[in-house]
């Protein structure tokens, strides 16, 4: 039996894109090439190798000296591995109902941490010190897990996001009531871009605790961090990591990926680049009668309410989900590697779709 | 502030080779290359692109047609998820102890799965029917977690190699009691080259369930796969690999690494060289008066026994582990890129410094 | 040092009741007296009893020749065992957001079990196939923990009951779409009173698959029961017993218990009149003017807004909890020993109350 | 249909005993006559009571003025309790291989508290610091879950007791190593009686941080109580206990149990008899040519081996179990209620199925 040949085919058109999701797109080339840069020779294994040694210098010139960087292999990994963290065995995690942790992690934050998640339904996917209190109390009840963390995403996973007072008041009130922060930043270069600081602005500057630092959807081919802020009560971090799956033989491989990113601007660069597509995308979306834009565009993310047999017209000429069916909400995701043609394409196509409705 | 540059340095010397674990090394090459040819576009996250899809077909050409691979991050992740997929809540997986899973996992069966392992002592770390006896009873006994599975190492923690019929008594044994037979196939590509058979020859020809077919080991930067081969009573699987955290957003990279490997024979390229030379360094090592060799060298792996200050005189030189500290053992590991240069300075090494003793 | 004496002296006065639980009155005569009956001789442990074993026909006599009764020590282990046996490890479990199992059992099925719950606001801690919708898609979605059951509690937590065609609009639409139907029934003798009808008519003669049956508010010292009505797809649950650390190894004296209650008709005297006096309690406060009641009272609880300042006073007077503080919302539990007088009591202590705010 | 009535027939001959288990007793008298004291009125659920509040005065008299007794259901769940009180999510305990945690709890320490045991085979079931160092290693390499607890038990497994001496030695090595020391008392008292020393001397006296104490096979229905002599560094054990599904909500009648056992001395009085039953059953054994005696016999076990067929016969006529059945091994157990004459016509039956074999 011949099996299949590598480089006798070409399994997809490398100038097809779409709107489905930031993690569609490849590999930013620079950190391609970042990777080359790594091999060769021995290095040693689990994260004792150089380019781990140099990640933590590069993630402390962005977060300050007592940052430490975990570097781990997914999205949902780096959360699961931040909340067991900060939380006891009888320990829950007060978080948006809307969040990547509720909704789309498989209930991993349950089934490996044992972590119950107290969710707050919220009208933009951001939490406030309001909303938190509606979960924040009962410590001393045992016949409730107990809250031990505040879970907020920057961005959000409705495309919105935090301002540095909004996070330093929600920082201040978790604290006084004895809770962590911790930011799901998955998208925390998005956010950066669109408040335009630097990151460390509105997390350790305002209170955060420790994080979770996306590089996946930034531009690498996997790879994220667990990045802690303030090292108060956080303790085995490394232990966790390993029992939770999360280590790296090879961390070579993810910590100079992250490098490729953060050492000079190309995180800075891709997020700002996938923001711009994104207000391109919604300033056409709006000229478009009958699409209504149903959050603040405020990061790579559109979310539009159309009729339903629009989008899925549409949906046979672009990748994108539904985000709620019924009502017939959309969500459109700009990448690092989103065209301007791309999304004028994209919306010269809705228009006329919406038109033949 | 200014972070350190990419560019700008070397952070280690790519020659620098030594006998501490095949995950010192890099990637291969034509690894490399192939994440090259998979960028670029868009392509369907979690799995559903067209380089996974590829790989289904690899794969079932090495393992026959009811294969199906499920691509994962590490080694610790494919046997945990594995063994999820094979035990109910109540279930035992027997393993000798020597086995990774049970020591060089951090717990993470126990404390992500809940899976309690049933070890048995072993000369050799290869398990029998009657190893497995001593604790393969008591299935109808609550008071004690139920064994459903045999999880077997090919080739061993300790570097041995079972042939197709070991394995095929362990299947046969384990089936008649209702157990299932899991491989831990970190090094399956080197117990191929040693046997000098195609992989399914001592598989799922002779009755394995399912694998964790290793990538990493053999020349991957990362990437692993569970390979179902019975599908009898594996179901959503894929479920399981989400909440145990080891789906891969751009899943079309890990795929296609696997792909490079297995498509053509750099799986076997790779592996066979690695063999060799553990071959040539237990040769070399059976000449040097005073060292022992402690089990049969039949992978990659090559474990002695030396006075204690030889090799630590010899650490100093040369990165290696010891395995038993006390006892004077150590563990030198051969990988896809040792050169025959590397083995020979090394024995000449071994050889000064056990003079000087 | 001499310890203090059992017989020296008496730790409460016996003749003092509140509203604040079923759980704080003490165990019934005709309970008691079963386990002196029970004692004396050896009796095999860990369930091969003959008074676990004649259990099972008082079970079959209430729920029909399939049901089979496992019992347990608690409410939470009746229902965190009840739910591992129909889950898979990636599964969850849609629920009303009030449900015991959400709010009152210390993140147990999470922690435990690993279970996700799918919560839904209800208006009066009753489900419909409506409520259940908002929680009930995307069995293929591994991103989201997989709904495999739906979870009812009968009488719900704030003091409803559903009637027998209510289970049933539940059990249909839940088994159409492959997901089993649990109820808890810590108080289901509370609600069978209600109903005036037997507990199978709203149990498996409706499709209930199975139930965590309650002795303890009903009048035990201890004891519950996991019963599986329907043991389709329902596995070696007396492992998950064990594992649940739910067994217990003088069964014996919990089996007799629940025989005590459940093989005359003990279990119905205890509710009705639990539930009478809940009535006679609801007549009282509806007659006292500024005091809302805020759902159908259908069991043994009251639930109720008044000032805040009121509840405070009689607190010092009867033990009660506030359900809701902020809102100023009680709940008054009634029990098998609660008094006429107890309730008359407390109804002329609330007017007074009332009358001085 | 009518169901079976409790007061028509005897489901049981209360003048039949055996020596499988300690828990195919009953109950004691005055545990029993102590519940109906406990009984009448209310009592505040979940621990509140005076019951409970009573039990930590007697407790203390036993175990010194830092004591606190967490009342639970049963011996796997003390355990468990405690173990998850003293170990991180990375941690993993040291016991026998022999041990009840190890062998008959159906894998809840791996399964509900994800703990890893690292065993050790061991002559009689005791640990030593020689032994303990087999597996006390590695703390800061996260490969291998990591070392916090030493756990023993007193009596153990085998039916053989620590002296206060050795269990001093255990302790000062594991607190040196930064490791607590657990012990397992579920015959706690019956080491007591063999030493005729207070449970003080052996326990806190010479450094062991937490125990499980026993009710159940020393006399109660059922009971058994976490007891933290150390607190530092052990917090929120209730929120432990609940989430563990061991709190009991009417919790007097456990707490009422152990007064009844703890506060005089019944506790001693039945361990004493229970032991001094099985010397006697050891004597008579001695005496019967062909049947070894295997361990010493130090609390209320015998173990011994005797040809497989006499057992077979034997076990026809008195309830008792294998314990390895290949070697003939089998195990013989006194409890509270043993009588002489039990003793003394189970020893004249194996000395007739002895001589017919």
């Amino acid at each position: 039996m011949n099996p299949p040949r590598t480089d006798a085919r070409r399994h997809h058109d490398p100038d097809v894109r779409g709107f489905a999701s930031d993690n569609y797109a490849g590999v930013h080339p620079e950190v391609l090439a970042a990777l080359a840069v790594a091999n060769g020779g021995h290095q040693v294994a689990y994260g004792e190798d150089a380019y781990t040694d140099n990640l933590q210098q590069v993630v402390r010139s962005h977060f300050g000296p007592t940052a430490e960087a975990f570097p781990v292999f997914n999205g949902t990994g780096a959360n699961v591995v931040a909340l067991q963290a900060v939380t006891d065995r009888w320990g829950a995690v007060i978080c948006a109902e809307s969040a990547h942790i509720n909704v789309d992690e498989g209930g991993a934050p349950e089934r490996v941490g044992g972590i119950k998640l107290l969710t707050v339904p919220t009208p933009d996917g951001k939490l406030t010190p309001e909303l938190i209190d509606r979960q924040a109390y009962g410590w001393d009840d045992e016949h409730r897990a107990m809250p031990q963390v505040v879970s907020l995403a920057q961005a959000t996973e409705l495309g919105t996001v935090y301002t540095p007072d909004e996070i330093r008041a929600i920082c201040e009130h978790a604290h006084a009531r004895g809770m962590k922060v911790h930011v799901d930043g998955s998208r925390l270069a998005n956010a950066a871009a669109t408040l335009d600081v630097p990151m460390r602005t509105f997390t350790n500057a305002v209170g955060v605790d420790l994080l979770s630092l996306g590089g996946t959807k930034n531009g690498a081919l996997f790879g994220e961090a667990v990045v802690v802020l303030n090292p108060d009560g956080i303790r085995h971090l490394k232990h966790l990591r390993k029992l939770s799956m999360q280590l790296a033989s090879k961390m070579r491989f993810v910590s100079v990926q992250l490098e490729a990113l953060l050492a000079r601007d190309l995180w800075l660069r891709n997020a700002r680049h996938a923001n711009e597509m994104a207000q391109r995308l919604a300033e056409g979306v709006r000229a478009v009668h009958g699409v209504e834009i149903l959050y603040p565009v405020q990061a790579n993310a559109v979310f539009a309410r159309l009729p339903h047999e629009v989008s899925e017209r549409l949906q046979k000429r672009f990748r994108f989900y539904f985000w709620d069916e019924a009502a017939g909400d959309v969500r459109w995701m700009c990448a690092f590697d989103t065209t301007e043609d791309d999304v004028d394409t994209f919306v010269a196509a809705l228009k006329e779709e919406m038109a033949r409705s």
